[in-house]
């Protein structure tokens, strides 16, 4: 267990406070959350609210990536340099226990809070689009069509860097209170996991174009 | 499309500006996005910061509860009657257009921002107590072992009501450029879902307790 410490990382803010056995503060163990989602929620304040909003994510090193419309409010603060948040959350099982009190969920999750940046050097942006092309369906950047210089100018990249960050981790076990166990109730756990069906070709589809090495893979490692 | 209005919903706050076709406001389709996923997440702000914690929600009607450690900063705020966001997002493929800009993913997304309340009647706590265990597994309510009166004394249990939303949709249509359809490119949809494995047992599972309806159905429906 980690013990909050007021520089550096975990911050007061990411010290895991409930079930601090749970949190980790191990870089690696918050990339590997971080890279094994594309999408993440991410929390801004608009107008004095707190707004919550799904985005996807890449991670390059150690910064996050993320694209969208000058329009959107959520970039629109990302790029005036405000705080945000960054969730990323992957469920991988119901823990299912005798009590309803100790019934769970297994799960992994990385926060990261800090101050966006926009991305506006042309050879960063150009990592940035690639990585978030790539954290989606890994290989698709060399695939497809390249951005043009409108598409480029019709986008806002903004960058989150990971300084300031906590993971929770729950396993799938059950925790029953002791008595319980004595119970005729079943207890144990329902793994989860997201997997892909066969790809769908876009009707328009040209004939004797051949499903692409990206989706071929993605597909099947998540049979 | 809805016309943004400045009383009842959508509010100015939960209209959807980027996409506005994609923006939806019937109370069907948002409910049908809460239902359809027990985890959340929740944004609040806290020491002047937005922060943004996955946790599970269960609808009842008009009424959205959140149960949790009174230790928790969320639950915390939440008893306090600040206001908070909920987003629950549901992945239903990625899109693969021929270009990397109109790549997306298909998406259902639901928004509520409103300040949430305390639960503390006694009739209203089991109605959240059931509705919490059941959102993740449907009718294990009826099958745990009932919650105690000092597991019902540790739990913090609030609600937020369904006043402000909206919901966001994107299907699995690719919507390339029109000059992009004649490049030779693979262009489609990989429909993701997320599946059940088979039921994991507890090691201290004593002998002859057989798979609970509960269990059986979840994983049934989600082979």
């Amino acid at each position: 267990m980690a013990t909050p410490r007021t520089t550096g990382n975990p911050s007061a803010r990411t010290t895991v406070k409930r079930s601090p056995h749970r949190g980790h503060y191990e870089r690696e163990t918050l990339d590997a959350i971080l890279d094994a989602s594309f999408v993440c929620h991410v929390g801004f304040i608009h107008d004095g609210a707190p707004y919550v909003i799904p985005s996807i994510h890449a991670r390059v090193g150690d910064t996050l990536y993320f694209h969208g419309s000058p329009a959107s409010r959520m970039m629109r603060h990302m790029k005036e340099g405000d705080e945000v948040s960054v969730a990323v959350t992957l469920i991988d099982s119901i823990v299912v226990a005798r009590s309803a009190f100790n019934s769970s969920l297994g799960y992994r999750s990385a926060f990261v809070i800090g101050k966006a940046r926009p991305v506006e050097d042309p050879e960063e942006r150009v990592v940035a689009f690639a990585a978030i092309t790539n954290a989606v369906l890994p290989g698709r950047w060399d695939e497809a069509r390249t951005v043009t210089r409108n598409e480029d100018k019709g986008t806002m990249l903004v960058a989150v860097p990971i300084e300031e960050y906590s993971a929770k981790i729950r396993g799938s076990e059950v925790d029953d209170e002791e008595a319980d166990y004595e119970l005729p109730i079943w207890a144990g756990a329902i793994p989860l996991r997201t997997v892909a069906a066969d790809p769908e070709p876009d009707p328009r589809l040209a004939e004797g174009i051949e499903l692409p090495g990206s989706v071929e893979r993605f597909v099947a490692t998540r049979a």
